[in-house]
């Protein structure tokens, strides 16, 4: 393997779209969902899954049993790339219509955690705020389990970029945006219907 | 580069939630937004974006300009992977906690399209259903700053799974499954207050 391509590492073009640490936090914080990229024999593989950050950390987690998970806690390169959709931009043209989105890249090498469980607890929470407070703790045994990752967020290693607004075009035709987001609705019950919905469950769905 | 890794083609763990055809045309048509990852000088690269399946074929279209466009064009392995997360699943241990999702992973080389315009026409109808109508043709000059690219849907080169239900635990805590989705908001009108707002924009953000 060659020295990593300097080009990976920033914005080649429309440079004005990107953005600072915070909107790297920011989408780190919101997608939820990222897909991890690696290099296996030449080739190229990725998968969605969740992870969470954790100060300068995103974290991703998965079962001891899942090979390419053994792969990339090895030492292999990795991107973990995440979006988040705003809106849909209706332009004049068909060639000027575009999409809003906030995206990220981080580039590195996958690191063992320290602590596991802190990073898994921070992980469910990241996903159902305040869940682990109302549940128990990680057994030794699930923690044995479970491959918990991180991944550094390090200077020059990552790029964040979004576009935002209007189509930009000067026209008497209606063009504008079209918003989208994510929403959660009421939970569905499956046991414990005499039991009360958790906490964190009703403050989410509501 | 080796033979491509046979485990790439297939689930090796949790086959259960291995999905068929139709699964994968469902979430290849839904997603909207996939990511688009490659190898670059041994390197792992992924970029999102939109795309859209025609037939047995993903779609992706961008600048000439792009220099990592023109790297997978030049016939460079790469993956599309695309996801739809509908829910997060709240079980009782927070070992068990987990997301119901559908994800795909359509392996292969991009081609050109044989006909850019229909593509790139079938890529912005895939966004704003029935937009094309309303607006002119794509230009000359504008093709011509655009690449359009195909990758063929072909047999043992994809790959389809989701997880659907509860947390399949047995308990008297209440657990259970807050579903997620996309929503489109009103639109935003940024030019033409006095014309009407397009019916394909009204229909979907309605």
């Amino acid at each position: 393997m060659s020295t990593e391509p300097q080009q990976l590492h920033r914005l080649t073009r429309k440079t004005d779209r990107g953005g600072d640490r915070a909107l790297l936090d920011e989408v780190l914080d919101e997608a939820m969902v990222g897909m991890l990229s690696t290099v296996v024999d030449g080739w190229p593989w990725s998968v969605p899954l969740l992870f969470a950050r954790i100060g300068d950390d995103v974290i991703v987690h998965g079962s001891t049993g899942a090979g390419m998970l053994r792969h990339v806690a090895a030492g292999a390169a990795v991107t973990l790339t995440a979006f988040v959709v705003d809106g849909l931009v209706v332009s004049d043209t068909l060639f000027d219509h575009s999409a809003n989105y906030r995206a990220v890249v981080v580039r590195g090498v996958l690191q063992p955690v320290d602590d596991p469980a802190t990073a898994l607890t921070a992980l469910s929470d990241r996903i159902v705020p305040g869940r682990s407070a109302e549940t128990t703790a990680i057994l030794p045994k699930e923690l044995a389990a479970t491959i918990a990752l991180r991944l550094p967020v390090e200077d020059g290693k990552w790029i964040a970029n979004a576009r935002t607004g209007g189509p930009g075009v000067e026209t008497d035709d209606w063009t504008g945006v079209i918003p989208m987001r994510t929403v959660y609705d009421s939970p569905i019950t499956y046991t414990g219907r005499d039991a009360d919905v958790p906490a964190s469950v009703s403050q989410l769905a509501r």
